[in-house]
């Protein structure tokens, strides 16, 4: 029997800001991602987000990154290896807290937009972002870009971990992301997207865009929480992942 | 046999800014309140406060803020209840995984600055932040203004409390600190200082400005930690303590 | 003929994060005032809202907040005159350099939030404020509370100032709002908002929630910019002032 | 007849937290570069740090950074050209407010740390930079490394430049400076710091690290204001220039 995770990234809104549909997009997905105060979020999104996942038994992770409103953490910071493990301790503690008032357990963790892609290609960073982890808990699952430096590090320091797969993404001959700045980075056809998934999970490989098949760990996927479009992706997933007999279960 | 805990504020220097004799003062307290990065410190300060409180063997609390760096936390805003609980659950859990991080236990919590004033006069707020301490960890010791309702709030939610007295600063009749603003609020002899703390201990009475004895309960003294004068008082006040037969010890 | 100028307030996107419909409701204003970072807005917010009030030919004002990004410059913090005079002139400064780089003029100034409410009951706050607008620019045109001391401090310390009102609020028989904790603070029907505006311009006078008729200045009128109902109200009160031949303008 | 304009970052106190000896240090140079609220300083502090500046007769400037207080401005971020240009309007917008209140003119704008090295090295962000300050006033003089980026962006926007050297770094074959994570990259000798600066003015050149006599201009030197070390050199090269005949006077 097949299985695979899906994920979110949830509790992004901040303040008076709204930003995601969290409580609809609960119903698809097995576990959530929840934004820690650094890039988005705040104490009172944090609370309501652990408690709506609680309602919906979807497993909690802490979903830190790099310390920029502005930027929503999606710009590169030359943040130190010490720096990179003092804020991932600093933001797993917090969403932690959240977990133990709420009486629940805090699952896995996954770093946000830049700090996730400098970890996936800069060992120091990846490694240093693993150690804190470990540091904090060492039963928490690492979620990581397939194939990155921080899935290798993650394994290294001793942690459980979950390799990333993208439904809507194109790769590389080297397993990498086609780099979002490139044609046909995007796979805009639902379900292309879901097809690339089913057989990542069912055959351990993707097709590149240059059409070479690459071998592939897939445990679990990232669903999108915002824009029109997020609802009806997941609905889709959901139905061709069951026909094809794939169970969608936390990690 | 009397007792008395010292506490002090740590970790309050952030990025290039140093502040406090933090690595000195540890010599004479056995209670540290670390600052969690909302009036002060930030994930390093944290961090290196955590393992300098390890080597030294003393307590380690968290010391939660408002929202507010420009003014150090000292300026009252109106946060509501549950902001107050939420504010105070991230930053205990923040400072709760630097403690694991160094295989170390978490202990207490002392709100800071206008918090803490605010908690103490408010039964609403106090509820609030009392329940977020307990909601976290019900292990936890609560640091207070003796008699204010912060004090009656964590015993009411269920927490061990300490209450909090200052050696430095003249009370009133019935027993709260004689504002600022006033003249005669501080006591400014370190002798005059430590013999009230003293008395406090022994007899459990404090003279007030007006010359009335008020009952007081001394569970832990605040010993500032930054300015020229402060090791030289928190090393008369260990001298006399000890003259005293009051033993130095946390909670 | 009869006049009054309609504002509202923009530029509260942040980042990431979309907030009120800028463009479309310039449509229907004669004056903006644009958040300048501390309460919402970033530097590329302020920009776009420049340049879009420059296409439609509105009068620009700063529209200074508390720095409390989390609480939207709601929460009443403890300022003291000085720092209030400080965080003005800065964030006037901040926009005006948006109008000088676009080629513009900074013509308003309009506290936001809690800042313009303390600021109408206190009389050192409101002079601070009003002394700030006045150092860096005695052209400007301070917006504040009708009947507030803000309006008073503008006068006395030279400025020229706009009376504002609110068409959907009720108010007292000393002509103050009536608090939003009250009941029928609020005036939901469209057409009974726009009449009382209409009344307090052709007559001077507002009918208080108790009966009372009450002198009032009328200079300028608030028109929110989000939620679904913004754009259909301003269209309303348009048509019927310009039914009731009162001409809108800036100041 | 020779002369330099001496420079200092100063008014990078923030709240609480002091930092530099602002006011000894304004009687050594003839520009000071204050600090903006984003890698450093706030409002009270910018008030004050332009009152002292005014006092002592001394050219004031903006010294705009990237919006990292914990990195103090100094780490790397990967800010869009338009990012850049926006940050650099709003921060030289703020300074300009509290220099029309004191009375005074802003005069020159020097960018901070990461921001400076940043636009030293990349053509696009220079002259985003370049092309922000000349939006909002051509008359302000631009402030940068000598021979780099920023200097060829300002002439080519139509700003007046000054290029930047310094008196404690050593050079490379190329003009450009010795990296601080090679040996050798800081003159620790001040006779040896001051001389290098002297050379400079008179002859335009400097001997690089490998022994090459390579030519450089020299309008600027950046005098350091923190540290135990600032006031005893600022005396020297004070000292020294004169005797050399060489005229210490702003741009």
């Amino acid at each position: 029997m097949y299985h695979i995770d899906l994920n979110c990234d949830m509790g992004e809104s901040f303040g008076a800001y709204r930003l995601g549909e969290d409580e609809r997009i609960l119903d698809y997905v097995t576990s959530v991602n929840i934004a820690c105060g650094y890039h988005a979020g705040d104490p009172a999104n944090m609370r309501i987000t652990v408690q709506q996942a609680v309602a919906k038994g979807v497993a909690i992770g802490a979903h830190p990154g790099l310390p920029d409103l502005i930027g929503f953490g999606r710009r590169n910071m030359a943040v130190t290896a010490q720096e990179a493990y003092d804020m991932v301790v600093y933001q797993i503690g917090a969403l932690h807290a959240f977990c133990l008032a709420e009486g629940t357990s805090l699952r896995h963790v996954k770093p946000h937009g830049a700090l996730y892609n400098m970890a996936a290609r800069d060992e120091a960073l990846a490694t240093a972002i693993a150690k804190a982890v470990y540091d904090v808990n060492p039963q928490l699952v690492l979620f990581a870009l397939s194939g990155s430096w921080l899935v290798k590090a993650g394994i290294s320091v001793g942690l459980r971990t979950a390799s990333e797969v993208f439904a809507d993404r194109t790769y590389q001959a080297d397993g990498s992301l086609t780099p979002r700045t490139q044609p046909n980075a995007m796979i805009s056809d639902d379900r292309a997207a879901v097809d690339q998934v089913v057989r990542m999970v069912k055959e351990g490989v993707v097709v590149s865009q240059q059409g070479d098949v690459v071998n592939i760990q897939a445990d679990t996927v990232c669903i999108h929480g915002d824009g029109p479009h997020a609802l009806q992706f997941a609905a889709t997933i959901r139905r061709v992942l069951a026909d094809n007999e794939i169970s969608v279960q936390p990690m």
